[in-house]
């Protein structure tokens, strides 16, 4: 016995560790909350996470998640081809949508380079990257990852490797608040961002 | 679209906000490093939240989380059934186990007492607990919640039930700092406050 005559409370508590950010305590609290006060959310989280484990993959052409082999966003035929935007997250393609200032494509890094947590090049995909910058249509990619270090850093690797393949290469202006994530970013800053990319 | 073009994953965002302490923001975190980094991780947690909610349910006599009708503490023939111990949470009740100072039963209340946040008498199981505590054979009960105001308030309610109908009632030595939860004291602290209850 653990903390109670439950193999599967133990087994539970375990796995909610699996969650980024949550320790043995907060595990612990998790559980007895979902089994003490929310059995039918326990159930309702249980098929969420087995319907998205099961539906949800990565878009062929822009690397974000989507159910289809090819996103909603990449699939609209009014967009700029000539524009391929470069971002983190979903959410920050999420964050440059709402603004409605950017109409091209869109690749999604699903990640950053990180080389003290070992994540280089191939972790984030840019061969893909690369692939799909060069599809003969793409004149322009504007660099739209985050103004931290490591956003910076992944914009710096990205850029040199485009302009020597011959690509214009820009990034959003400096509008954005240095240190801050585009997701949390007003509209009017992203959209003025965009406006004077360099 | 809310971050991406999938219903699953705004499912899961949503759902993953069950989880007490989850805002927003950690929900979408959590989603995303599950998809990206750990869909084993997904089906696992998925499956032993299933399973806890299937399967894990209260002790008969205790209250606490088990799997049988009644748990392998109150099995235990070898106990003193004179004497029972009432706590807030199964970790509490691991706690003082930890001890080896205590050979009673137990009555885990799941909760205490939370007037502000309308938790009554009822919500807690006091009658349950009481039931449990005139079976002839208990005399007396030791009020082991924990050193908080809303645990105080618990114990001097219980307490004043319990003495009118007529049976000796004790609480936890102040050993135990004030302020703080029986799940993080050092055993020998508890163990002290076991000998010396008042
Ligand atoms: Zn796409
Ligand atoms: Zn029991």
């Amino acid at each position: 016995m653990t903390v109670a005559d439950s193999s599967a409370l133990d087994t539970l508590i375990v796995a909610l560790r699996r969650l980024p950010g949550v320790g043995a305590k907060s595990a612990s609290r998790m559980a007895f909350h979902l089994l003490q006060h929310d059995r039918e959310g326990t159930r309702v989280l249980a098929r969420a996470l087995e319907q998205a484990a099961a539906q949800v993959r990565h878009c062929e052409r822009c690397n974000t998640f989507t159910e289809a082999p090819v996103c909603s966003v990449c699939l609209d035929a009014r967009r700029d081809a000539s524009k391929l935007c470069v971002v983190e997250t979903p959410a920050d393609q999420a964050a440059l949508e709402r603004t409605g200032a950017f109409r091209g494509y869109y690749f999604v890094l699903m990640g950053k380079l990180s080389p003290l947590d070992g994540i280089g090049p191939k972790d984030i995909g840019l061969a893909r990257l690369f692939e799909r910058a060069l599809d003969g249509q793409v004149s322009e990619v504007i660099l739209a990852t985050n103004f931290t270090a490591e956003g910076e850093a992944t914009a710096h690797v990205i850029g040199e490797a485009l302009r020597q393949r011959g690509l214009s290469v820009t990034r959003l202006a400096r509008g954005v608040p240095a240190g801050s994530e585009l997701e949390y970013v007003d509209l009017g800053t992203i959209a003025h961002a965009l406006v004077d990319r360099r």
